[in-house]
């Protein structure tokens, strides 16, 4: 892992770039730090600090706007790490002449299809979370996820194979597509607790597909939540619940009183 | 509008059994208020008190525990006033010999076939939101209305005829049984916040039957809420979310932000 600038603390938060080299694939990444991020022991302990990771949708990329705002709350409020990473041929990983939105989605269904699509992203986000944890700043505290739509493509199968990851948020997703099987499969082996968030009008998901993978998911403490509207509306509410729900599970010691309410 | 008994606080909360009197019917109810009810005037104001009224389920009564743990929390923590009202043939309006709850059921069974069941409870409603906004620990501040299962099936009704109503609690609850025309009727002319909490495996209500009930309401800002296991399993964890849902609309100033996030 390489930083790939200096750490910048002018939002209120410590943001700083990254890389992490799996197969020879270049992986570019955000980390997301409370801006003091040193802290002094209290009472000779320092509780391990919860890392979030955070998948962007298809056509977007690792400093999206709802993922900026999820990191400034999650570190900035929690004092929590967070870290993004670009999926395949996404921000800074764009092949040349996929400028636009139509060309971007098109070159994401190609990259959906490829055989080995779903394990490479899966082998960069382990990477990434090996690399993480081996910093001062991070180290091995509980990890959650947070990713929809394509978010929840790679995710499923991150958080089955990832026994490090304790909580996760998907949704705008079903069983559709050329990794549907997979997600199915990947699905049944889930079991930490799961916020699934569904867009009640979503025009390329089939609400009954999204059911089909919110019910393929094996964890007993799982919840759906579903708001009007198409695929990317999204209220900032459930935004909201879904870092509250992040931060009930990770917080230090929230497993000392069950974990939640 | 007559008190039954004195004032209790011994729970952290006032409480105080009340009776109102509809076209010759007595309705049984209760009203919780913050301890301390009496506030001074700050800066040459007060804000009306906002006012939740709840709906107990079928076989269930007005001091059923989630009601009572409901009114704790808002009367308590958000210092709102709460009611709740026993409905036709529950609590203290239990005929003879209904001692058990199949009998209870039965008996409510064939009371929602009853033409004017609705219009009735409705009216038991209306009548004690009249009583209760006479109080000056009251007053004429927003109402918001919280109801499941039976509660649906005569909140729906409710919300819909009452204007005072600004936001509402339903769920557990489908298009069906006798009135399953006049909840989809009165659904379509709801317009304010909603959210609806369903139970993902409940074997009373038909999942699609639940979704017809929420697809019916009109309203733009309502959302859907599911968790696994059958009716009357709705985890602590959605119960607090609706009482934070409730506060967040009625809460003083509320509005003047949007009301919401």
């Amino acid at each position: 892992m390489r930083w790939t600038g200096e750490a910048d603390t002018s939002g209120g938060v410590r943001e700083r770039g990254f890389e992490v080299e799996v197969d020879g694939r270049v992986v570019p990444g955000i980390l997301w730090l409370p801006r003091t991020v040193l802290r002094p022991p209290l009472e000779g302990r320092v509780d391990p600090r919860p890392l979030v990771l955070l998948g962007h949708g298809a056509t977007r990329h690792k400093r999206i706007d709802y993922l900026l705002a999820l990191a400034h709350g999650l570190a900035g409020d929690q004092g929590f790490a967070v870290a993004a990473i670009d999926g395949p041929g996404h921000g800074d990983r764009r092949a040349p002449g996929h400028d636009d939105e139509a060309a971007l989605f098109g070159a994401f269904l190609a990259e959906w299809s490829r055989d080995g699509s779903t394990d490479d992203m899966v082998a960069d986000w382990r990477a990434t979370l090996d690399a993480l944890g081996e910093l001062d700043e991070v180290g091995d505290g509980p990890v959650g996820y947070w990713g929809l739509s394509m978010g929840t493509i790679y995710g499923i199968p991150l958080v089955a194979a990832e026994p490090r990851i304790q909580v996760a948020v998907f949704g705008l997703m079903g069983l559709v597509g050329p990794t549907r099987a997979r997600m199915a499969a990947d699905a049944a082996s889930i079991t930490c607790p799961v916020l699934f968030v569904q867009q009640w009008d979503d025009s390329l998901i089939p609400r009954t597909d999204a059911f089909g993978l919110f019910d393929a998911i094996a964890s007993v403490d799982k919840r759906l939540h579903a708001h009007p509207g198409d695929h990317a509306a999204v209220p900032v509410e459930e935004v909201a619940f879904s870092a509250e729900f992040l931060a009930r599970h990770l917080a230090p010691h929230a497993g000392e009183d069950g974990g939640g309410i």
